[in-house]
């Protein structure tokens, strides 16, 4: 009997009736049948992103969609705040680099989310600063930022919001219209439920008028402008995925009929009893700020990460992934999307437990496993 | 008992074993299994391709890819001299402007193939062009230019060759380290029998000097250096639709038993018994030097070309393409590449040739698949 069982922070496991509509017979994509899907996907997209903005759907990976959007905001003369605290933070900054954008990297250190107030401080210190991106949760640190205070702080600075989702739409609570998020970017792969080819990216007006404004722009493939002109006719500019937009529409209903706000309750409910398991266990989390999409564990002394992530693939089919860079050994990483709710979260945390244990780790075998029991019973 | 036959130029039949192999128990992409998965392709890519190039796969479209060669083989200070004979010519020149690159975009009358003397002259009248982009297959006006004597001109003179290849590679003859071509970039969504999704990109070891020490290209999602550098450790940069690499494992295997030459026997009998019951139903082959992967005919008097098109699809499932730009209207394009055969090719045949009948074309019924069968029967 050998399962997988992805609780790897994307790709996170992607449920049957996804999988089985894409091994259905093979269509064209410039008909009316895939204008009609794609619209459906299109408006579905804007209600799981909690936005009535327009939602570009590109066919490429998250940072494809990040691309689109760094290079899209930041026309000549603009400059641009990123907020580097983990992985995916630093590769925004090298994305401006490698564009040649006036770019200022503040860093955050690792495991922490950055302070609002930081931000305001640079907004005030250079009236320059055109446009501000934010990670809202750091999938290489599991750490989650206050974006609702971020925005706010954009919205009375005037500044335009970019704010990487790609672990938190569809799984963190994210009012991108209410808190003053210009943009948001995410990938398929991640709480949307999908494999990955997918990019999407939410645009508010007042960014739009940035990016179709933007002249000097050196952007083709990932260009959000050429994207929207081709959908406001029901296309895509190049050839899509469509393969994968026909599995979206299948996971967009099933989190529609779960509800936005039921989802974020389940994923929550995952992460707070993997941080409840682990203090149970005597084991840390990473994170001073942990988002509630994923989990980074700090690997107990005397056990050895890599061991430990092998023990749990080979004997459970269980996949979590481990830490990069400097935290490299010194992690590993839950997820809590995907189509898994709270049995097949405490089946990880069982393996996980029984494989801490055999390793020599010290704690009551069962306690970790119980005490994820007792955070689902009381928020059912 | 409705259907779907794609006789569309891309995206074309996918063979169920793809598809159902995309539909099996969904894994992750950072681990042993993918990095073997992906070895395993990129060394099948290049024997499909003929080379002994790295193939380079990006999780894109074909656009995607053809990005990233253009930027990469023009640092500044280069020259490119772009071959624009329809809407694939006509966007490699549109991406080396909004890149900013110095470009010479030569115009070819549509449905004509470039003439390689006149790319030689241009060749010695700009000693500073560094490289060429060629299509070799031009899907909108299915014509195939002499990519062989090209080659020879490029290299003779010293130049970078890029060959669009999208609606060649996997279908037409092609041996780019023999005809001195240094990138061949295709999508997977034609030839190949995958859904859309994945560009690639074969990089020979000269253009590969001028990509990695280009320190001056804006370029981070398509870069091809990035892609170079993660997949000689057998990994992507950033995450790949893993899905169609886990079919492309299979749609390669399928070309690779049927035998290359055998595959590009196959699409040129398609081809030529399309072309025989063309001139048999007195309809012309819009091409002058017609490309054996796709076939663009003439829609005759008196048939309204989106009628003929809908009448084909509701009728038998039977899917084509419409011309682009000026040639909308006028001409209609049947794909001869995908997971599709002779008896395929018939049904196509004789579908169109009811439908033209039925709508007044005048010609005796039956000549059309008649015509087809023979040559079939002769190309065995």
């Amino acid at each position: 009997m050998k399962k997988i069982r992805l609780f790897t922070p994307g790709p996170c496991t992607v449920p049957e009736e996804a999988l089985l509509e894409m091994a259905r017979p093979f269509e064209h994509h410039r008909t009316q049948w895939f204008k009609d899907l794609f619209a459906e996907c299109n408006t579905k997209l804007k209600q799981v992103f909690g936005t009535t903005n327009d939602v570009i759907t590109i066919t490429g990976s998250g940072t494809a969609a990040a691309e689109g959007a760094i290079v899209g905001c930041n026309p000549p003369g603009s400059k641009f705040l990123n907020i580097n605290g983990g992985k995916f933070g630093e590769r925004w900054g090298k994305i401006a680099n490698q564009f040649g954008i006036d770019c200022i990297d503040h860093k955050v250190e690792w495991g922490h989310a950055v302070d609002p107030a930081a931000i305001e401080k640079l907004l005030k210190d250079d009236p320059k600063i055109t446009n501000v991106m934010v990670v809202h949760s750091e999938t290489s640190t599991a750490t989650a930022c206050d974006l609702q205070a971020i925005g706010a702080i954009c919205r009375k600075h005037d500044k335009l919001l970019i704010a990487d989702c790609i672990t938190s739409a569809a799984a963190l609570p994210l009012k991108p219209d209410e808190w003053g998020v210009d943009i948001v970017v995410t990938g398929s792969q991640k709480a949307l439920m999908l494999p990955p080819g997918l990019g999407f990216v939410s645009v508010s007006e007042r960014a739009w008028k940035v990016i179709e404004g933007n002249k000097g722009q050196h952007c083709f493939y990932n260009n959000l402008a050429s994207a929207r002109k081709a959908m406001l006719k029901g296309d895509t500019p190049y050839t899509p995925a469509h393969l994968l937009v026909r599995g979206l529409r299948i996971t967009l209903n099933m989190l529609l009929e779960e509800g936005m706000e039921k989802v974020w309750k389940r994923v929550a409910a995952m992460a707070e009893a993997t941080r409840a398991a682990a203090r149970a266990m005597h084991v840390e989390v990473y994170s001073k700020r942990p988002s509630d999409s994923v989990t980074a564990l700090v690997v107990p002394n005397g056990v050895v990460e890599k061991d430990l992530r092998k023990k749990l693939r080979e004997r459970f089919g269980l996949h979590l992934a481990g830490g990069q860079d400097h935290i490299e050994g010194k992690v590993v990483r839950l997820s809590h999307m995907g189509a898994i709710d709270s049995l097949d979260m405490l089946a990880a945390i069982a393996g996980l437990e029984q494989v801490l244990f055999e390793m020599g780790h010290k704690f009551e075998l069962g306690s970790g496993t119980a005490a994820a029991v007792k955070v689902f019973a009381e928020r059912k």
